[in-house]
């Protein structure tokens, strides 16, 4: 960490800064230019606050020179974490292809979309069974009742299920689910991320629409703070002033954050475009960028979604995209792993 | 809500959207040009999700013409509303004062600055308890013995008190706060919304980073639709692409939600600079622009703040900043209500 | 377009709105709701300004059914415009491979270059001899000279050359070259876009740092407009709050301009990212989501680069990175065009 | 400048770049941490480039510590520039009033809010006779017939005159303009700056829509270095992600500016918020701010104008504006010069 010294102070001024410094047991080293004194700190400065060492009278500024979190760093820790949900694997080497419906609307209808994606080559179902919506008046997710239905398709098609968790009070209806959801609109709701950080299973977070690849990161490590490391992180589309697509796909996100941490990165194609239309060439890229897996919406009848029908794929279109990207995954060397 | 039907639909294809239209009990008013035909919708569109209807393949695009929200809406209530917390009021005419410290750090530092924010014109303290911290390494607050120091202070020198809630499992501790508040990051909590909308007292609801004023209202209606219309917006800076400041102040946004909505309208300067030198200037623009209130952070020592200390004043400094705001509040001419 | 009538507007005043547009030469169909009435204008409303249209008393709001563009619209010209410059095509299935340094350093500099990138299969090599540089004291370019050395490299190695203009006054020095580049800060200089539109060689219209999609396609469309229809588009990067990268690819514009327009889209990942490390995942992702060409910056020794330094490949690395994304155009179906 | 070594670096590589450093007259610290070694710079770093700096195979991060422009900058010369235009001062305790229509529309319609404006309290006249539109169908302004019409004016009425320039090629058309504004979307246009440099009348230079106050100081200091200092910064609106307002007006820019820089800063509510409706709140929060002066659209019939009639007020709204406004003025101890 660098600490830009205020113009005008005085030595005197300087060596209390020093000292309190070291008394925090920090080495510094001094550099003093015509207009510029700086103070390198060296020592743990990941659990200093950049805020608040700019509260001091004697700094200027303060600049950040080594990430703030640890655990999921790459820098620590320089082997790719692969996740394993009952045989699947995600990361390594390893592309997961998550498929199905926004909502859970039936039994019906979830058990018709996960033998379909199954054949089309998905490993792993998802669908919202507890939905935040950004209108009170919006059907809200079939709730406890969802998930019952998602493990009967489980249970049929032999597919691991993702679902998304939106108040901790709903664990138990969680119990036979395989991967957890924390929504972009929860990625630093920190309570939740703690104890989802007591969970043994693997949690995927998605990226809030404003929050940098930093903070998601931070908000990982919140989860592996309390134990679990068994983190995906999924990024969904970033808001910026364009608004032919419903979010702008960071595509960038891949590939920085394959360099700064070892955890999986999955890319939704479906909440970052929020049209049909853009989701193959959304999906390409994201396998293309360095995608450890995709998320994608499909449903049997987009047009009567219960919610975000405009950006679901037909089971049809599904299955000839997939066609598709299992070339892209295969240059790539990369494997999709089957459960029987 | 306007319709826009995609090019090449056949007479018969339109026959049946309209049918399916008036099945749900709206009229619908036909628009047929050379290029593009447009179904204009009438009833109450309020509860029609946008992204829906766009999912229908007869339809290319959907532009809602009047807002999705009811209780928030000046439209539907034209008075302005007045929040009365102990005979402290905000809105419709009276300018609340909030000041305090970021967090709680012990009853002795409460207690001071309770003491001399009144002194200087104060009328309700804040003081963080539960923190949200990017960080899970970070100072998290004095938890329930945080709200016990805001207690004292709030029976010392008669001042209502205000704190965050991070997680509904907390609320037997906010019994004696007066105005429980949401955080930008919880905006889009909509469980911990729905949950608030039900306690009977007032409730202040800070704009997420990367939220529209729309959805700010829209969360507003969350806390409404359970019957608890005791809400007051605040405004405390958004993410953009500019680094100089913490956030970015939308000043505009204090107009534009006058206009939309009777509820009132705060101001956090100290989030959305995030420097103390800039809070004057911001407090001061803030009123000018018909803010009902402001929201200063103050702390007795702000180098040794344990969170956010580069953007609280001293004590001394919102004293001084008092004498000025004063001028312009009544030039406003509103009034800050105290209680002696 | 659709014109939502102020509320409270009588019958007499909407009586005039209406006879008005059809001074116009509109036609108008009305909706009448309960809270609501909607305008609906048929007829060529791309000459009318939505800004003006608002300033009407009786008008609340107007909403843009149909784009406001013409020549670039797909629309209206459902074929792939394809660019042939000297034999090398872009677009309608032909895939462009452009490279160089940012800026000419020299004449030996560049020879080497061209050498070397034409071996590797580029078709066009870029290479800036007038710099827009954000400090006044920072390398401004070679100008005239650098484009002498541009085309020595041009007859040496049968490479078409782009380079950027910045002022229309220095038109006479661009005789030789085959495509003039706009860069991302004269995207809305409207008057060298006019100037521009006179002028019978392909133009590379990058898009603004904020510009949206809609507001490049205008700028193309001012281009079009004097009668060059010979625009290529190039998404490289827009602003957004993410500081990890020095701009934000925005991936989604590739498949959105490729649904809105006839005219080609190149990327340039090397603006985009800002880093070397980033050009090949974000140059694999562009040809996935179905660009019609990539632009990458390439040095002989990027340390020493006058400009751009930090996203620069090597010669070695551009030469290896060609391997993989020639595989990547062969699975999209596209062809490399190339002078022998 | 801090440069962050990339880790793994050897002692020998160190040496190295220190002593390219030394050759190019930096003295250098060395500050050795266990993860992470860093190099202060000492000398001046202004005319290094941060990305250039980067591309260093040996440096992994660079962080400015010190500004990159000089002859803006507060540091350098701590008085307020106080600009003199026949009389009329802006900056330094001068407030200006600037307002005018979007567009010369005729002699007659120009005489007319001359007259108007000067007797409401408006101390320069503003109209636009050259103006960027975003279409190319577009009305494009008066163009020279326009300044002539504002000439008329000025001299009957005794007021200076600001006006656009879009090409230097129309220079000859300004030499009785008071002000040369530069718009928003030409702030980048270095060659139009450098050109303006050389010019002996005050530039207005407006803050481009997505630029970074960094930025804009840097396009001051374009102006600056060519030798004319007389430049007017003016903040008008950033874009972001919310479309309730035409642009976010980024009200802390000012207190920001005014630290940064010794230069007068006006704002323009006007295209800030696109709407007449917010021009009165804006005004007051950009005078509270600490806004050395204001830019107002005003017309004769706004519904009727030619360009921007959404957001100009009438002559009638702007003298009742001006009575508020003043009291707001005589509360920051400004005065309004006014030439009779």
């Amino acid at each position: 960490m660098i600490l830009i010294v205020k113009p005008g102070s005085t030595k005197k001024d300087l060596d209390k800064l020093l000292n309190e410094l070291h008394g925090q047991n920090f080495k510094t080293h001094l550099s003093i230019g015509d207009n510029t004194t700086i103070v390198g700190l060296v020592g743990d400065t990941s659990l200093l606050d950049v805020n608040e060492m700019r509260a001091n009278p004697m700094i200027m500024d303060v600049k950040r020179v080594s990430e703030p979190y640890k655990r999921a760093n790459r820098k620590f820790n320089n082997t790719d974490t692969v996740i394993d949900i009952n045989g699947i694997k995600i990361g390594g080497g390893y592309f997961g292809v998550i498929a199905g419906p926004c909502s859970v609307e039936s039994e019906k209808q979830i058990l018709l979309i996960a033998e379909n994606i199954k054949k089309s080559g998905a490993n792993i179902l998802r669908g919202g069974a507890f939905k935040p919506r950004t209108s009170p008046y919006a059907f809200q997710g079939l709730e406890g009742k969802g998930i019952e239905y998602l493990e009967k398709a489980k249970g049929k098609y032999n597919l691991p299920i993702i679902t998304e968790i939106m108040d901790i009070s709903d664990i138990d209806c969680f119990t036979n689910v395989d991967i957890i959801q924390v929504g972009a609109r929860n990625m630093q709701n920190f309570r939740l991320l703690k104890k989802l950080g007591k969970q043994n299973k693997p949690i995927l977070l998605k990226r809030g629409l404003s929050s940098t690849i930093e903070e998601l990161l931070m908000s990982a490590e919140y989860i592996m703070s309390e134990g679990n490391n068994n983190v995906i992180l999924c990024e969904r589309g970033i808001r910026t002033f364009e608004t032919s697509t419903r979010n702008t796909l960071d595509i960038s996100a891949v590939p920085v954050l394959k360099k700064l941490t070892h955890l999986p990165v999955v890319v939704d194609p479906s909440h970052s475009g929020g049209r049909a239309y853009l989701v193959p060439a959304l999906s390409k890229a994201a396998i293309a960028a360095g995608a450890d897996g995709i998320m994608i919406e499909v449903h049997n009848n987009p047009p009567k979604a219960l919610s975000d029908g405009a950006q679901s794929l037909t089971m049809e279109e599904f299955d000839t995209l997939m066609v598709t990207l299992r070339k892209y995954v295969e240059l790539e060397k990369k494997v999709i792993s089957i459960n029987k």
